[in-house]
């Protein structure tokens, strides 16, 4: 159901970035695609079946990159998406959001809002209501990411099951479908992979709840990782988490920063917040990940591009 | 004999970019991989070749990415490998040749220098010489990206026919590997398919031959794009050339920074100039692809990082 658009993503190791990481680092790159991130995995998933049963309509919350790749999905398949997302959402993701003719509805707050924005519209129009995390296509589209690092291989006519090279991968933690959906897959496939979830200390919600096994909301958010930034972790995905994750860390705004500047100095790659957190944990704590082969998840692109210039730009222009 | 992780690299529409271009616009991904840029697929080959035969060492001239790739290709197959550069070529091209345990040596001129010198190294030490662009392995290699690009698709048991949804693709020329090795590939499977090479006004010696159908040397080079500024073509490849261009443009430089910087801040990618060559084309003739699909292929993202800061970042630290 998904297009091959936004399978087999490269993976790959990046030797430049390791003498400053201490381990062996490799990039599942996500970017490469119409809408410069995982989400349309998933997205494909959800147009294709309610295309199949015949529905016209479909709306979502987002942060910015589900609604990107739903209104490219739904567009595909001839379905009126509407986004629902925080006015303070990056510009550049709204806009993207518009150019693929789906309907953008901003609410004047955050993400969690926008979720209950989502739902009221879903309700008074009785369509379908995609919500990322807990419906599980968003989770299985970001599980095929698993199935490409760990899955058998194929070379020749049979599928080969190999030992994958490294021995764990980091992946960013929001509202739980992207570490969810690889760490089942990496769980049930390659037990000995250590599944880290990396998550900004100022967005920590999910991860304080998988800490005590019990949700843990938080009053509000404080991070440039606005692709993490819930506050509210949904009880369901919290379940999973706990079944696939081996730990969830938290990691600080300047590490995240640090992060995004390594993969465009060392890399050539360009990356959201979010795409850093693994190098950012990498960088918090070097000492767990000496000499190991680490995977990293780059699972977005998608910056405003003053916001990106102020944060990665040469020294004399950063700003704080 | 081409290592996977160089093959079957990202193609997609980047519809962010067409608004400016006025044309459907497609990239070929070459810079996400260990190397940053095409050339392995050629040196994959020639190094599979030499271990077969039992060779241990080998040398080239490069303007840097044949030579990291090369360092790349031989370091697992147990070559010694030397590369010889302009003292000129990019620091990081030539830092990332050293980290790969080749042995670099410069020459107190260009590209052509490098040529000869790599040449009499071969003769001293009696060791293999790779010539980019005239021995066809580095065509070869190139062209698997037009396999890539026109070849038949696999879906299902049977390979498939399918006409490709492009009628242009625009291709970075320098030395002339990856145009005539894409260039061959699109011409005898789907000739409909203009092949249009690019170079820099301030190193033309290749275009300006391929107009006169007779190799024209220049004095000198004046580019940025230092990954396709020689001299002196090589009349064998200017053959091939001759069989497969359509067309070779010339654009300026100005062209060039303005395709990097669009194609940093619309799409995202970090490229090495000679990599925007195709998004200068545009930009220069935009009437000329107005309505067209286009494929330009993104062959490289190995640049200094000052140098692209200043090419490319905000406004208020551009510098002429």
């Amino acid at each position: 159901m998904i297009d091959p658009v936004f399978l087999d993503t490269p993976l790959y190791r990046c030797e430049a970035l390791e003498p400053a990481l201490g381990c062996a680092v490799s990039i599942k790159l996500e970017t490469a695609n119409p809408v410069r991130s995982f989400k349309a995995r998933g997205t494909e998933v959800v147009a294709s079946q309610l295309a199949e049963h015949g529905s016209r309509a479909v709306v979502c919350a987002s942060a910015g990159n589900l609604g990107q790749a739903l209104a490219w999905s739904g567009r595909g398949r001839g379905l009126d998406v509407t986004v629902v997302a925080s006015r303070f959402a990056p510009a550049a993701k709204l806009d993207r959001i518009r150019a693929l003719d789906a309907r953008v509805e901003l609410v004047d707050g955050d993400f969690d809002l926008a979720r209950e924005r989502a739902a009221a519209v879903a309700r008074h129009d009785g369509i379908r209501l995609v919500e990322d995390s807990l419906d599980l296509e968003t989770c299985e589209g970001a599980a095929t990411i698993g199935l490409e690092l760990v899955g058998p291989e194929l070379v020749g006519p049979e599928p080969v099951d190999t030992a994958p090279s490294f021995d764990a991968v980091l992946i960013a933690l929001g509202g739980g479908a992207l570490a969810t959906g690889v760490g089942h897959v990496v769980k049930a496939l390659a037990p000995g992979v250590e599944v880290i979830c990396v998550q900004p200390l100022g967005a920590p919600a999910m991860t304080l709840s998988w800490r005590g096994r019990r949700v843990v909301t938080t009053d509000a958010t404080n991070t440039i990782a606005d692709g993490v930034a819930g506050r509210r972790p949904i009880p369901a995905v919290l379940a999973d988490l706990l079944l696939v994750a081996d730990d969830a860390v938290l990691v600080q705004e300047a590490s995240i920063i640090a992060g995004m500047r390594m993969l465009l100095d060392h890399a050539g790659l360009v990356v959201e917040p979010s795409a850093a957190l693994g190098i950012a944990a990498i960088l918090e704590d070097r000492d767990r990940f000496a000499g190991r082969h680490v995977v990293t998840i780059v699972c977005g692109s998608n910056v405003d591009v003053d916001a990106y210039h102020r944060w990665v730009g040469p020294a004399s222009t950063r700003r704080p």
